[in-house]
């Protein structure tokens, strides 16, 4: 008979997002007439702005004619909307064929694994996203794992100075779930560690366009250096609404380059021919339209809405420790003298909110419960 | 410095249908007035039905407002496809959350490898489509392979008393590329072997829709007692010309288990829920159109467009052996003391036909090209 993949056992039983699914589910068996306030998992609720949808809408009428249909396309995305990132994200730094398009920064996170052995040492955040540690060990990888604890005490920024040496440093800002967004100076740092001891650092700009301060770096590349030892992963589900259309992006650099000199870059081609297909040229066409004067513009505004809710969450919570909410959709708040499991079934008891366990993201979030933004501001003013 | 993952180095160096492409563009480089025709790489040709592309439309205005706004959607699909899948396709015999809509068949083959240890042993047809073999070995596993020529000595069906146990059988009907199409007593002979063997069967049901007799199964899942033995992947892809829109599934039935009796389908679900994030809501309201009555009667015209190519393309080559183009897309031509390099070179430059070399599928496939009926007729009349 067959032998399950031993690495599942290396994985929770359940995905975090499933398991705050399922509480809540069964509070609204016992609650049938409750209206929850979702503050939990980060979904987006505003509707895409319409500019966007009537370019989907028109990609999908040209499926139907002769002039306008395509069929497969380039696995890496279409050349102009990698031309466009490298000019609108990136401003020209990195280079369109440094661009790879997909249908997410997850999956993109997911498939990054097999561009490493499974002896690849990794440092995370701690608290993080869990795709990365749990991607790491189900692809097998992950005997050594060294956590970077992000905390209130050294600001959410870890230091660096006491840390060992690991292939890989995942390192997502404005950070998921902690809300807040690392400096320049900071980001130089990282990259000046990651060159010191030759590492590459996979950076998770998911939010980026989140960022309010004009001063905050928006992509590890603006930092001097930065394509000789990073990969960026980025994402229109949060920026654009896109988390059910399927869009994100990767830069690998052709500066990045594997201890046999080998570019880091060929090998990600060879992945992503092997095991995957290009992300949907329906939504490339929304990514083209974000992409546009018109479309920053709409975006900007969608954004806003957001940070706006981000606002009036600080303003609703400020009996409590809050972080976060300034430079990124998500506030980290602290848990009164409970642990955040405790505190999640009480927010939702109590309170009808719906957040998600700090100690979800990793030990260092055990006292502390994420709240997210992207809710619609009268369920914010619905909290009692 | 970070190390390669040493798989890549089990893998040829550049994709089957990379290498085409770039013998390709260096033809048209020495030839530029030459108009190619392509019958090459399986890529749709004509447009995908307007019924189809109209619900696509309407599912991307929809996401421009506050009603028909959605952003993540289960991992799995929404409910209403994977019911319909279950209904249409498998007439009830799957339910539908045994149904898993993904993004595409070759990605759902990557991402199956994880459900798998590095020790799986697996049997893989010879010739067969690339990506079982390359994604077993990106993965690590597949140290022992064991192939299973299917040539017109046996009929395109491998002699089962012949081959030993493995842990993992990879089966392809109607073949990609042979064009041959099992009968029910080949699947039952199928089925029976995996059975006695406790193997697992990955079915790969792409090119289904197809099949013109009445008489041969469509599915694994038409054989008795398959449920406990496969796993089955179903693409949208040529069916409805989606290979640019990005659709398709995985059926793993809740019968089917590991050796510890714990559920593979429990184990798939925890892999796409952790590095997966389900497919794109507007080609899911794509995918429902098709399994419409209406959106049926469309697909089955695009179907027979393609299948009278196929005839077409039997009658151009009536003085070659060719093999298929029946019951399945793809023509498989014995190339005439010729190795399937040279075939596919002569045919280019005498010709003008973009082929397909049988070798790039594995050993067995050495003397023949496939030819693709993804082209449009006006193509093929200009053969000369």
């Amino acid at each position: 008979m067959v032998v399950k993949n031993k690495n599942f056992s290396r994985l929770s039983s359940s995905y975090l997002f499933s398991q705050i699914e399922q509480k809540k589910l069964e509070f609204l068996k016992r609650n049938p007439d409750v209206d929850l306030i979702n503050l939990g998992i980060g979904d987006t609720t505003y509707p895409i702005p319409k500019f966007i949808c009537e370019r989907m809408a028109k990609a999908a009428l040209d499926l139907g004619t002769q002039e306008g249909y395509s069929g497969y396309g380039p696995v890496a995305g279409n050349a102009e909307i990698r031309e466009r990132i490298s000019s609108v994200i990136y401003h020209g730094k990195i280079q369109p064929d440094e661009v790879f398009v997909s249908d997410g920064s997850k999956c993109d996170i997911g498939r990054l694994q097999t561009l490493f052995g499974k002896e690849v040492s990794i440092a995370v955040q701690d608290p993080a996203y869990p795709v990365y540690v749990d991607g790491t060990l189900l692809h097998g990888a992950g005997h050594s794992i060294v956590t970077m604890p992000c905390t209130p005490e050294n600001n959410f920024f870890p230091d660096l100075s006491s840390l060992p040496r690991t292939d890989l440093i995942y390192f997502c800002s404005p950070n998921n779930p902690t809300g807040s967004a690392a400096t320049k100076e900071q980001l130089t740092q990282l990259v000046d560690f990651a060159k010191s001891n030759r590492s590459v650092i996979i950076f998770d700009s998911a939010y980026a366009g989140f960022i309010q301060d004009p001063e905050l770096p928006r992509s590890i590349f603006e930092i001097k250096g930065a394509e000789e030892v990073a990969i960026e992963t980025g994402s229109f589900s949060k920026l654009a609404g896109f988390t059910g259309v399927r869009l994100g992006w990767t830069v690998v650099p052709k500066a990045l380059r594997y201890q046999d000199e080998s570019l880091i870059r060929d090998a990600w081609i060879r992945t992503i021919s092997t095991i995957y297909n290009g992300p949907s040229n329906i939504a490339q066409a929304g990514g083209l339209a974000v992409l546009e004067e018109e479309g920053q513009a709409c975006v900007k505004q969608l954004t806003s809405q957001y940070m706006s809710n981000a606002k009036q969450l600080l303003n609703t919570f400020n009996d409590r420790k809050v972080y976060g909410g300034v430079n990124a959709p998500y506030l980290w708040v602290r848990c009164e003298n409970q642990d955040s499991w405790t505190s999640f079934q009480e927010l939702l008891e109590k309170r009808h909110i719906v957040s998600t366990p700090g100690s979800g993201f990793g030990p260092s979030g055990e006292g502390f419960v994420r709240f997210s933004a992207f809710v619609k501001k009268k369920q914010i003013l619905k909290i009692n």
